[in-house]
């Protein structure tokens, strides 16, 4: 999964520990990603079975559970590299719950679908208004772009279905 | 997950077998979801041991591996109810492995991830053709037109990144 990926390039771009590497994937991806951070303790373990991380423990933590600093090997750039170097694979699938209520609701449904979309919505403008963020740069500003893109087309179809529905299409 | 209540969505709007389910869904939601057969079998399974349908050996398939027909059961009438209903979960994250490359690569990956960024947007373009599909209505033509607006997005944002990188941005 490329989550493992980012972590191994966030490590290889300057050394760091689980949470604040956590920290730096959020500032770069930005929230709409909704990172668990435990999958950046998961990838960091797995990093460094294969070898491509180091951890060291260092002050700070606590005495049970001392912090670890982890750096990347030369085995874990040649793996960042060829990971940013293989070509892509191909668009994630487009899935989402409330196309299944849409396309499986029937007549008596419509009230509740109606409702789910208003919510829809409103969830989409409550993240819009956490972009674009001015913090942002270079790659991590094209992710804003690409998120701000798909939410406002998001909110655009929400209007269209809502208008369609509530004139009984 | 919601897979299990659209294929009991199917079951209760008509009685089928697997492999016909799996193609009434395709028809209903369209190829952007990029259905895996097999999870099909899987929700019948796991909505047969809830007791939500009933499945019935028929004529048909071969000897070893009946023909099994489903049905949905009135307990499965009132959990679809229920599932269409309930307030939705909220919106997916946006998450794409793209995004993170963008964020990630450094100089020197530059040329690498543009080639990403052109087999991406030729992987939307050939989505889009299969759109809109003339077979759609009522909801599935609401979803038909959730797709078209997400993929229209990603080109307009695709040309924009690529343009932003070829100028050294």
């Amino acid at each position: 999964m490329s989550l493992t990926h980012a972590v191994l390039a966030l490590v290889a771009e300057r050394r760091g520990y689980g949470y604040e590497l956590a920290h730096r994937f959020e500032e770069r991806v930005g929230p709409a990603w909704r990172l668990n951070p435990s999958a950046v303790y998961t990838a960091l373990d797995q990093l460094e079975r294969g070898g491509l991380v180091s951890g060291a423990a260092r002050r700070g933590g606590t005495r049970r559970s001392p912090r670890v600093v982890y750096a990347a090997s030369p085995a874990g750039v040649a793996a960042l590299d060829a990971w940013l170097s293989a070509p892509a694979a191909r668009p994630e699938p487009v899935r989402s719950e409330l196309h299944l209520r849409l396309a499986f609701a029937q007549r008596r449904h419509r009230p509740a679908v109606t409702a789910q979309l208003a919510a829809h919505a409103q969830a989409c403008e409550e993240l819009l208004a956490r972009y674009p963020r001015s913090s942002a740069r270079g790659g991590a500003a094209l992710v804003d772009a690409a998120v701000e893109g798909r939410v406002r087309a998001e909110l655009a179809w929400l209007a269209q279905a809502r208008a369609r529905i509530a004139a009984g299409g």
